[in-house]
């Protein structure tokens, strides 16, 4: 990371978090839920998700439009709330920015490491998390003794999206993609792609209650907390009201986004808003 | 459309295609079956694929991008292989080119009417090609008698892309779609999205043999071969060894793009080249 110049960063100054579109809520409602005195800016790339299935170089330039957006927000923090985009940009992000930025990987693998018994850990994402073996680099550098198993979901975030959630059809491809993971013993399973909580009780179902389901946004958001403390920039006063604590922007579909954003988070979206993320 | 200046146009000069990503590959195909002396340069928009969820304005957008990038080319005419772009595009396209342009709902309405014989017509195709009633349009232009019944099938094109072409997954998920076009006796399936023709047997197999399934792809090459010849456009001579007859563009993952190319084209296709598409 570039040197951060603390005192140009205001406590009261909202955090941008970002995904290719909706997925990322989960890790915004972690955040809201342990720290709810913080502003958030939220955007979601929904003109250009999904970003599984994409290469790194057109993950990174997505990811960096995005960030120069945030930043007309003088967001005092950027948390990229998708493994893609952390597993494939976060690299380049860090490099060239002067305030704090976090992905969803470095969290997901620590809390792994912690609750993995047997040292058998599975990691399922899209086929970009997996093949940029990040899940892996990070795990080897906390617990080289520990096996890691990656495996390639690419159905799955169009099967939530399409609202199977609890379906004899996502049921059937879990227990596909599943099956070798299965076979190998794992203890723990990493969700290496932010729409997979939503699909949390068929996955735990079918690989097993003896298998820990790891979910990073939690441990993101308590990272984003700890790393806000350390810098001594959390918000102490609750923002009053009209303060606009929660702002969503789109790149397209805001009503469908906010359809979508309500029935993950329940604090009444009321509204978001479309712009033309290429002109940044 | 405006003014189309005939004189500008060259016989031998290549036709621009293009898709979202590789499904309008099935519509290349015809072309080169139909009128194998004709140059193409092909551009798929595998950094920003799917089109089929996304809006109007973005569509459009996007489509008049690929419309410049195609241009550069000094193409003779270009075709809009993909049914969502067609939809929601075309009008915005033909008001400001002046060289021809087709689309492929067009073609596929027409054929429609000539084959159905109790005036009952299914259209599958994304959500927006829904959306956007334009197969429902020009079906009633050409007979107002005609009844036709859309269904939006979000869940084909990723379950294609993944390979599942013979799969009884793909089989659920088709039997749940076309439930309601069968309980109301269709004799004529629309197959209104370019990835449909790849699952043509297993569409044909739950429809059953009374219902007969068009593809606009080849009467989209019928149409185009009928209006260079109208226009005496048609290439007269067969391009020589090294003229370069067929060039593949994609915005992204163009090893991804060529693989797949090949399943579907049988040219063996070596090469397919990357360029950045919101420059244009």
């Amino acid at each position: 990371m570039s040197q951060i110049n603390r005192r140009l960063l205001h406590k009261d100054a909202p955090i941008g978090v970002f995904d290719s579109g909706v997925g990322g809520l989960t890790v915004a409602r972690e955040i809201m839920r342990q720290i709810p005195n913080e502003k958030i800016i939220y955007f979601g790339d929904t003109a250009r998700v999904p970003y599984g299935s994409k290469s790194r170089e057109t993950v990174t330039r997505f990811s960096e439009q995005i960030v120069r957006f945030l930043r007309t927000f003088q967001v005092k923090t950027i948390v990229v709330a998708c493994n893609t985009a952390s597993a494939y940009a976060l690299d380049v992000l860090e490099k060239d920015i002067d305030i704090p930025i976090i992905g969803v990987i470095k969290p997901g693998a620590k809390v792994a490491v912690e609750v993995t018994k047997n040292g058998r850990i599975g990691v399922i994402a899209t086929d970009a998390t997996i093949g940029s073996q990040m899940y892996h680099k990070y795990i080897k550098e906390l617990n080289e003794n520990v096996t890691i198993y990656g495996k390639a979901c690419p159905l799955f975030v169009p099967l939530i999206e399409e609202g199977l959630l609890e379906d004899p059809v996502t049921d059937e491809i879990a227990r596909r993609y599943l099956a070798e993971l299965i076979d190998i013993d794992i203890d723990t399973l990493i969700l290496g792609c932010t729409h997979y909580p939503l699909i949390r009780s068929a996955l735990g179902r079918i690989i097993g209650e003896k298998v820990t389901l790891v979910n990073p946004a939690y441990e993101t958001a308590r990272e984003l907390k700890g790393m806000l403390k350390d810098l001594d920039l959390l918000n102490d006063e609750k923002p009053g009201l009209g303060s606009n604590l929660y702002q969503f922007y789109v790149s397209d579909k805001a009503e469908k986004f906010v359809r979508f954003a309500n029935s993950i988070i329940k604090y009444g979206i009321l509204s978001a808003k479309t712009i033309n993320i290429e002109e940044y």
